[in-house]
């Protein structure tokens, strides 16, 4: 009764987007402590305050994805009737930050929840819609908050409890990208904007697009400490990056960048650790690889083991990277988001920590 | 930059399934109290005890929706390995039912949020990606269980509160669905099987397939009473049960049945109600609408306004529905599950219920 014919499927796990759906705009914002961050420059809004004058965090942290989202449809040209889907997520029970987002927007709504891998979730998803002509024009977003993750997984801020170093730090941030079909016409049309302000001279545009995408499985290694998150999350990034690369054919120098989603700096080690040990030359994960969650605050900024959360991956890479491919210094970036799936009371019931990463290629195209 | 050329699009909301994904096979599991309800017999397993031999409640949950799963999959006569995503959601905060259930399956695993919409919400998505031909084999799912969601979003069991007459039951069951693609050459070849235990007679199984589906968007009309979700989900169905009739050109009785996920007693009567407003005639709604909240519990069980939860619409469509269109005996049937977008923590901040309901279209092909 069942055919074998999916002419979209590469290898195991791999989706093949054959047409192209394209980054037509983003919009990336972000709390004091990630503006302060390396890449403070490159993020579309910098909070002055991280309660964006709400008066709990989970409305804040609702308002910043809202923005990012309004900010990714207003760059790419589009009113708000012509998006058909939102897909969004976030770390909050029962998703609130992205329920309240788009109670205020009237367009379909897709709830997903991938913890930390939720970005590269939505991004996928969303260009299964477009490049299967579902829609022309879909957002995938994520959000976190440092201060409503605190409350929620761990100690609420006023307990002033001390992390240990392996600790990651929640970014408050949120991303949201605007996926739209692509007009072939005109897709390659270069344009022409000034992006660099210390030489103002004018750079030519690059169209940014998704050409493939790899869903990953939970790997779970028993770890149990929910302060290694990074160490929980490793295993789940390796899984999908080696099976993205079996499924393409590819080799992990392929990619001018792979970006893992918040391993942090002891999981990016463990990654590294883990691909060496599977084969990939050293000297490309020196070149090619790095992650979200080491990149996004200073070592000065007292974070411990970096960032993470689903808004880390969200912003470094709507603000950041796409941005660098628009500007042609990138033009093939593997991202993948790595999630742990651990509840809220799962620890509480001696379970481990179930780890998962999605992956997507984007390309200059 | 962006194209406007989604053929698989049809009026603001719907997406058309040209590929008519079939739906291979199904396995609902339920509670004790749902099995001695009047749709008992149809349930593919009936627990003898609501702990299915767990320590913790949400761990039977986990359990339910893994068996559920092994069964859609076996009932299809695939192996595991054959299967490329599943889809699967539940009420519990992180998905901590799904998360762990696909833990122990090596298959990715795609984590989905839309309260009790998510039975449809993973239908629509897993369609997708079928009739697009990303995958062959895909898995659609959702669970819940009254004491996971009780301790969750209410009192603990031990504390014996009263529930008012106005609120529901969250059922505890779950349904998986198995997606595959549809192989035309031998899709409408009718198979013999022995359905009608009374009879004994061979009864001749249609191949049942989804064609359609509407994304839907959040309606909240500011209800803050959280034993009211009939209440506050009815707005939405209305909302995409009207979208969809739009999108489509259809008559409300151009459908077999056209099943609300779980409003209850007191939200059905509210849908009719706004239903027969908005100019349905009065004599479809009594012939073709039914709510899974209200079939699923006789009156004398106690449960005040019926049924609820995730696993409410997934239970019943997969282990009552599915097979009665198998048999023949409905030939198009609108699903659309229905979820209350709160939170743990929104309603004790001042907000209102954002009601979403996701609709799929079934018919026999």
């Amino acid at each position: 009764m069942t055919g074998n014919k999916a002419k979209n499927k590469l290898g195991k796990q791999t989706l093949v987007f054959p047409n192209k759906p394209i980054i037509a705009s983003g919009g990336a914002i972000v709390g004091v402590k990630e503006g302060q961050g390396p890449l403070g420059k490159w993020f579309d809004t910098v909070l002055e305050e991280d309660t964006f004058g709400e008066k709990t965090w989970e409305k804040s942290e609702s308002k910043m994805l809202k923005e990012a989202v309004k900010m990714a449809i207003t760059r790419g040209g589009k009113a708000e009737s012509e998006i058909e889907a939102i897909l969004t997520g976030d770390l909050l029970n029962q998703l609130m930050s992205s329920a309240f987002m788009a109670r205020d927007m009237q367009i379909p709504f897709i709830g997903l929840y991938g913890a930390c891998s939720t970005m590269a979730e939505s991004l996928l998803v969303g260009s299964v819609l477009i490049d299967g002509e579902y829609g022309n024009n879909i957002i995938a977003g994520a959000s976190s908050h440092y201060c409503t993750a605190e409350r929620q997984f761990r100690m609420p801020l006023e307990h002033g409890n001390q992390r240990p170093p392996s600790a990651q730090w929640t970014a408050t941030a949120a991303g949201a990208i605007l996926l739209a079909a692509n007009d072939n016409q005109t897709a390659n049309e270069p344009k022409t904007l000034i992006v660099d302000n210390s030489t103002a001279n004018p750079i030519t545009e690059k169209t940014v697009c998704i050409t493939h995408g790899t869903f990953g499985k939970i790997i779970d290694t028993g770890l149990k400490d929910v302060n290694q998150m990074g160490a929980a999350m490793a295993p789940a990034f390796v899984d999908t990056v080696l099976n993205h690369l079996e499924d393409t054919g590819r080799k992990f120098s392929d990619y001018d960048m792979i970006l893992s989603g918040d391993l942090g700096h002891i999981g990016k080690q463990i990654a590294m650790d883990l691909l060496a040990d599977a084969g990939i030359p050293v000297k490309d994960l020196v070149n090619c690889y790095d992650d979200c969650g080491a990149m996004i605050y200073e070592k000065e900024q007292d974070t411990h083991a970096g960032g993470s959360g689903c808004g880390c991956s969200a912003s470094v890479f709507t603000g950041y990277i796409y941005k660098r491919m628009k500007k042609g210094e990138l033009k093939r970036v593997l991202l993948i988001s790595t999630g742990a799936l651990l509840s809220t009371i799962s620890p509480g019931q001696g379970e481990s920590i179930p780890g998962i990463a999605h992956a997507v290629c984007i390309e200059t195209c």
